[in-house]
């Protein structure tokens, strides 16, 4: 859920700002209530409207769980302990104002940065720590050689350790990773070294990862791997073959259309 | 600027949490008005308090400009380039909703994650990308050796290059980049290595460092660094020597005792 309004319908560009985005966010929920598990909600799309934005995004939270959609807010927060006690009682405390089931962090900061969120993690909630970016400079740091391997992987072993304490009954960690699908060669060694976290990954579609880089993201359960797609879904209507297609119709049909061609994917690839 | 309230003056905690919130932060602003060259407000303690406690920080961004005070918003955001725009947005934008000078940021995406940050410091506004933090375990992540140097050296060396276009009349970059007091040995390293950038220093005081770590941030001239205090001067009227002075008029004798002995270490280092 990332609402950027120069995507937005053209009906809702004639309407305050405010007003369609809140329209826009839960309208989108509620074309996919009965059909999508997870929700990642882009904290920066919501805080570039101000306070009254923030409201909005707390608002799409609670109607994402009359939904029975499960929620990640994607805010790659990253501070000191007294900082992320604030942050963890921000998103994930019982009485959370943006009540949420997971975040995304950074690691950055090293272990002590996440202390605060831990506890939480043993009463349902998530966290997934950036390991390997989508975005096309982040090699920069996430490549330098540190001790003979990669940053990435340097971080994802830290990521898989610590996440350690919190495997649940479906063998998966709480503690979940960050691997961005635009980087197929990292995704398949992070898969094969962290087998116990839960991949959040970003990159299909707008980014430039195709269906057959997602599928490496998946473990040979076929699970482990939560793949987010937003503008490309979100803004369907704008492109072939949705084009004409009534906005949130598009929106549907563009995201069957994406899970149809995942699940070929990963039916493919398990062939092999 | 980071407004916790179980510090709060106990005429605070006895009215609603958001009020004696607003009250605090305009308060200590009135208060330091006239001495005060910048205040850095911790993004995490208005978040906690929902859309309410970030219209808040928008006020309180309001009052420091009234006041003349420069604003750094310190939320450490890092995300990809479509993301980070919307964040520029939010905090840097003349018309933004939290209308700030300088924001913190965090380097783990690499370059093209600040690239929409970028235009914004040839209009006046910094940014202060995290080298090396003040936490503990910053060196977890922070003090990997790659390609032969730690990775803090590193960070710091590209936040160098980047800055270099960013260079003002003053010889200092409007890119800046977190170093804590923490760890003095880091800090003398980098204020070698980064000689035109500004560095924001947190971690003296309630973190453990001294007035002579901090003395370390400055250069030659006696510039360079912008040191940070919060909990050590904001909840000055807990501890000695300011224990029984009026809560308000505690947080400006510890300001100005801690200026006093952040001067007096400088001059100290100086003659050395």
């Amino acid at each position: 859920m990332d609402p950027f309004w120069e995507y937005f319908p053209p009906e809702l560009k004639t309407i305050p700002p405010l007003e369609a985005l809140e329209r826009f966010v839960i309208f989108v929920l509620d074309k996919l209530g009965d059909c999508l598990p997870v929700v990642k909600f882009q904290m920066a799309c919501f805080e570039r409207y101000g306070p009254e934005g923030l409201r909005t995004l707390a608002k799409a939270l609670l109607k994402a769980k009359e939904l029975d959609i499960l929620t990640i807010l994607d805010g790659k927060r990253g501070d000191i302990a007294s900082s992320a006690s604030q942050y963890a009682q921000a998103y994930l405390e019982e009485t959370a104002p943006f009540p949420a089931d997971a975040l995304t962090l950074n690691p950055y900061l090293g272990k002590d940065a996440l202390e605060p969120f831990l506890p939480y993690l043993e009463r349902g909630k998530g966290c997934f720590i950036l390991v390997r970016t989508s975005n096309p400079s982040s090699g920069q740091v996430q490549d330098l050689i540190c001790d003979g391997e990669p940053l990435y992987l340097k971080v994802g072993k830290l990521v898989h350790a610590w996440g350690e304490p919190f495997i649940g009954s479906s063998g998966y960690s709480s503690l979940g990773a960050v691997v961005g699908a635009t980087f197929p060669q990292e995704l398949v060694i992070l898969r094969k070294e962290l087998p116990h976290t839960l991949f959040l990954v970003p990159g299909y579609g707008a980014q430039g990862g195709s269906e057959e880089d997602v599928a490496l993201a998946f473990d040979e359960r076929g699970g482990g791997a939560i793949i987010t797609s937003s503008r490309q879904i979100l803004y369907a209507y704008l492109r072939k073959p949705f084009k004409g297609i009534e906005p949130l119709e598009a929106v549907k049909a563009a995201y069957f259309d994406a899970l149809d061609k995942i699940n070929n994917a990963k039916k493919e690839r398990t062939k092999r």
